[in-house]
């Protein structure tokens, strides 16, 4: 029976999924674990503990729960606790106002697959009053996370049309779940670049170029544009963003605004502005927009109703005169400050040092810095198997256990490396991280010239 | 403008999209939810209240939390709890246990692909215990509930082999999310018919005639058992079981063996054996068995964490001499036996009836009786476009309120015709719906007779 053929292995499996390349859980990350475990079982080192800025992960970083979306999450799931006089109010009756329209009165039951009117309505009323436009509840889908609902959507796109593959024109830097799926589903990937030296600006030129070297080989369908940029932390202007309409117009594509960071913009001239905001300006578009409801951030799935529970906290928090909504908003100003600290000291430290350049990280939870890796390192790199910015990362990894992730990952201009860092460690750490940073990369840098 | 083609339309659309077809959300349900606002705003019926038999959606249908899960659900989404007397000491011991494993402490991070270590080693233990083989906790990979996993794994299936269709062999009458799904990858469905004459029994002969049809069209890969039978309601026996495996050995096949009902089984001659158990027995069997961890049932998609927690919560209930011990099991066990209740008075009402029969409810929370539709009736339902078991179902709804689903949805021998109901209403309103339905049957037979 040796020579029997599994009914399931490499040579049969989907070849679409063999293709899946995921940066964010490859060698590098399984390789810190394995690491972890060696600290854990007493192997020497030259460092006593990991610093993992590899990863999108708030709440492992020590970010603190906001409390009143916690105490509203408690009672949904244990509804004895809408007595307890622990509870507040308003937390109380966001609680109460989910329950009453779960059927069964429990968390436990099935929502329709939209998701619950109530937070449905909540979302409309939330995009209201932050665009100051009309929206209308009825086009909110709530989904299980972003990643389910980017899938969902680039599923609709994922046929060929008039014999052409369906194309979707992707940022490149990227977040690598768009590239995954567009390879998981067949589609053709139209890659654009950031200008990196126009702080990852977003360039009407470059998609133009991007779409004509497209349509030589597939139907382009659909765009994506994430902002505020992961991994670039750029803030696109409102003049960008309504270039960007205009070109998506013309072109008849779908617009996919991953907007999943607009609560996170740290520079005083900055400001996000929805894509759904300027629709309106542009009667008669016919490229519908989608916006990610992912607004929570936190999980990858979100739970039928739980998930939507948290959802429907965060568009309806407190209101002045509540009695949460002091401690509301000192727990949340709190989280941006000490992420507006970081994101100001990320792009100092980086740029104080030699071969290293890093654009300021105006929103999001990262920075992208660019290294220039010396020729040696890059040969070296080469005789290993591994792309230069990888072989850089796993190096800082083995010698001062900073996690971070190789640009290449994300895609970057062919012949430039670079690498995402997260500012979501907890201060004092990202000091240390950034010193220990500074010393590895002194040093390599002289290594190697 | 007006002749533009709209970026995203029904002409444009991803064909396996467009054929979907959900039966346990079309227009029957669409309606029933219509009727319940009528019934709000005061419209005149036959009835006042919605019955709905049609989901297996348990807490929807006053189906009581298990105290002692949400104990410890509440726990970990709000750790100060930890201190409160009002929690018994087992459930606090499992949410620290949980919090310990979750990076920075908080449900709120990210895990593992494959979940936490400790959940998968938990499961690992459950199903040891359950089945008195070894499980090894790495081949034990939790998903968003079981929908998710079904499509995760099939979708490794999706592609062509030696120039053939994959091609995947399901029960008929099915779960509708397998028909579905394999439309959406564009995989070759097989279908093998349960045998109604013999409690909806799964023989040999059947599957063997249904592959050697389905290789004339395709590459047989993978077979779906639905064990407890949904929406049929059967426990396959050991001998069958085994049969099942011997086939699949022999025809190269991936068992996928959905055993989301494992804990549901009413009859006393009848037992839950897992697939996984019988495994071991055809050493150097090639075939590669997977199962659906969703045990708990109640989220279409787990969580990441909060999900993950339940999973272990019910994969490590209190034990004899732990405090929750006696409240568990009391709980559990009155939950299982109104159910064992329901399981026998669905199937001896339905049988009381004329031009009615129905299996057993063996176990799962389902029965599936057969009509025997007058051919007026069947010839009024096609003059109105309408499969026959539909418009029964249609019938059944707007003169009673009680919705159900019609076989067609989960497919049928042809020209036989059924209806899916749960046994999941509260034992005295599955007796007023039995009473109401047995007039409803009564009449809308002598009508079309």
């Amino acid at each position: 029976m040796a020579s029997r053929q599994r009914c399931l292995s490499m040579d049969n499996l989907n070849p679409h999924i063999k293709e899946l390349e995921y940066a964010l859980r490859g060698p590098l990350v399984a390789r810190s674990f394995q690491i972890q475990k060696e600290l854990k079982e007493g192997v020497k080192k030259p460092f006593t503990q990991m610093i993992r800025a590899n990863a999108g992960d708030c709440h492992a970083m020590g970010q603190v729960p906001i409390t009143f979306i916690r105490q509203v999450l408690a009672m949904v799931i244990y509804p004895a606790f809408l007595d307890n006089p622990h509870f507040p109010d308003d937390a109380k009756e966001r609680a109460r106002t989910i329950l009453d329209s779960c059927q069964g009165g429990s968390v436990g039951s099935y929502t329709n697959c939209s998701g619950l009117e109530i937070v449905r309505k909540q979302v409309a009323k939330f995009i209201e009053l932050r665009d100051g436009v009309p929206a209308d509840w009825q086009n909110v889908i709530v989904s299980a996370g972003a990643s389910d609902a980017i899938r969902k959507v680039l599923r609709l796109f994922a046929c060929d049309v008039d014999g052409q593959t369906s194309g979707v024109m992707i940022p490149i830097p990227q977040y690598p779940l768009y590239s995954a799926t567009l390879t998981d589903f067949g589609l053709a990937r139209i890659n654009y670049y950031l200008d990196e030296s126009k702080n990852w600006g977003l360039d009407v030129l470059e998609l133009k170029r991007a779409i004509t070297e497209g349509k030589k080989v597939c139907k382009p369908r659909a765009i994506v544009v994430i902002n505020p940029g992961n991994p670039t932390g750029q803030v696109l202007s409102r003049q960008n963003i309504e270039e960007i309409i205009k070109f998506a117009y013309e072109e008849n594509l779908f617009i996919l605004a991953d907007e999943v960071y607009q609560d996170n913009v740290y520079e005083d001239d900055c400001k996000f502005h929805s894509f759904k905001k300027f629709h309106v300006l542009f009667e008669g578009l016919h490229g519908r927009m989608w916006f990610s409801c992912r607004i929570c951030g936190s999980d990858q799935y979100v739970p039928q109703i739980i998930g939507q529970a948290c959802l429907y906290s965060i568009t309806n928090p407190p209101q002045k005169g509540e009695p949460s909504y002091e401690s509301f908003q000192k727990e949340k100003n709190a989280i941006l400050d000490s992420l507006k600290l970081r994101a100001k000291m990320v792009a100092k430290t980086f740029n104080s040092m030699e071969a290293i350049t890093c654009n300021p990280t105006q929103g999001a939870m990262y920075a992208f810095p660019r290294i220039y890796l010396p020729p040696k390192a890059i040969e070296v790199a080469k005789s290993q198997g591994k792309e230069p910015d990888v072989f850089y990362a796993f190096e800082l990894l083995e010698k001062t256990g900073i996690c971070i992730v190789g640009g290449s990952g994300f895609g970057q201009q062919p012949g430039t490396y670079h690498f995402r860092t997260t500012i979501l460690l907890q201060t004092d750490t990202f000091k240390t991280m950034l010193e220990k940073f500074t010393e590895f990369h002194t040093e390599f840098i002289k290594n190697y010239s």
